[in-house]
């Protein structure tokens, strides 16, 4: 890791089937207009119910991005 | 979401698979006895080890009904 | 749980494919080394990313085991 | 304070006032089926959001009471 | 909660009269330049002080909202 | 540990003598109508004090037990 | 704000009202001894609860004030 | 508890038999010069080891206790 | 402070020298394209080693900023 | 203390009797492989339960040695 | 380590300097007014921004002190 | 970051200099008897005082390295 500046956003991801699933989703929907995304921590995983089933998982993330210069 | 009032409560659920089964079980289980179960939260991620290999995985859960006025 | 002394070590264990498989890597690896492994704790959930997609799982546990007499 | 056991609930109460009307709306509710409440810790304050306003405060509160002997 | 995907931003409101009006101008703040927010979740609540009073109440929230596809 | 499922209920506990008096209390009283109790956890400590003494210990704790099938 | 040197003290203030007026009862009792009073961060809200009612709100500050040179 | 104001300190006791006379002497010594001690909050439990033996428990409080009007 | 809205947003900042260093580069690069910086606040100090020396300082830091109404 | 480098280690103290008795336990089997023992903090305290009775304290210490040169 | 009290202050030191500085300001104006301290402990390091560079660095110390007999 | 498998162990340096030189020397301690150290986190920041200033910083690092397989 050279001495760049990198950015932080907390984005959350949902899916009907896994935690895995749903951050999946939220660092592709971030990589549609954020280039350079490099790590993520997951900081919080919830969900819905419906009919005393998961409906959706909904997975929070940090995920970070390098700032270009 | 209306003006309910909801309570939570703790559970965890275990699984010989995954985190997503584990939790699935714990709510399955809630669904038994509880009506309205509307959300859950992870709050610890745990499980114990036999023969150096994952035995049952143990995933803590708040979930959130509505109470009925 | 008889009255013995247990201690705990951290490991990441890293996968391509899902938290539990960086988790059962983790384990496994200490089990070449330790002999009974009792149980884990996960503490941290992150992992890096390459072309807008999770390049690996990165989880970090606390592992327990029995130390001897 | 006598040699009393207490037990510690959790409610989320709800209101499109404020957060002390969403604490009260948990509290009356809880009040309604159990006795001797005593006292109540606020652990989270969140809401939702409609046409740009709060929507519902949401408040979750620990509630503790004395347990009969 | 369909399978969205929602970014979180951080925002602090402030007020002379209240917490929650404090909320309340952070939220009316962000909505003027983004659609769809969805819920909100209180962090931190302080404030500085002017003769011995609070002079305003400063709230920091975490907003969520919706990313359009 | 098979593959059960537990509630975790939060007790406080209270002693005039000790810490472990004050948990012993929770779990005795716990007991009188639950089955199965498995663990506990002391999430906090705390007292009253008279007289420039400690009257009472107040020690929170959640228990875990087992859910019947 | 200059190369001063502040103190943090922690006051509980208490108010059958409201929160907001519970912390301006603390800071109110605080400036009756301590001048440049500067800021405050809330840290606990809490209350006790008496005939299914808040009796008092009981909020913990944090509060800045000046140590003169 | 009526619309008082109360402070509280933080105090680290130290004792070489157990964690309670930690505490005890920790609020014995506040007593000294504070009137109207309320109730205690452990914060923190260490000690200092010699010759592989606790040598002392040193048990952190914070201790309330009642403004003067 | 009057009353005004700010955003916070998480820049980690990396440097070869020190954490002072790390944290100037994520305000200097933020600066860049942000007017009225106003705060901010250390949440993280980690970096990597190469020869079993420290080779960059990675510090994360929440910077705050008044948003223009 | 001189510019010395020192290591912690997690280990779980068990007892029937009492949470000093676990921690002593602790200290006392890292002990016999470990020199220099300095310092310990207790980071969490649980046990498990048999026939609604305490069966086993369980105490987590971070254990801090002097690391020789 | 004696079977002695101690108290903790916190106390909040700032620098245009670095970090170091002024934490050794905050301890400095300590001693002016009270003897014996023994240790403090870091808890938060902020800082405000003046013209896109830190202006000042605020550190909050945890700084404790014998009490005298 | 290839599927290795990282330990993380806890380290305290100190300095009499700066937080950087104590983590410096940590980590060059580390380094001794352990090969492929890889990343620092730094838990805690503390110091003793003797004579009104900063004796010693002391300051505790999580240190991250390769598991050889």
């Amino acid at each position: 890791m050279s001495t760049h500046v990198y950015k932080k956003i907390e984005i959350v991801g949902t899916s009907t089937k896994s935690i895995e699933d749903a951050a999946d989703n939220a660092i592709q929907r971030a990589s549609k207009t954020i280039n350079n995304l490099r790590w993520f921590e997951i900081s919080e995983t919830r969900g819905d119910i419906e009919d005393g089933k998961v409906a959706h998982w909904q997975v929070t993330l940090k995920i970070g991005f390098t700032l270009e210069e």
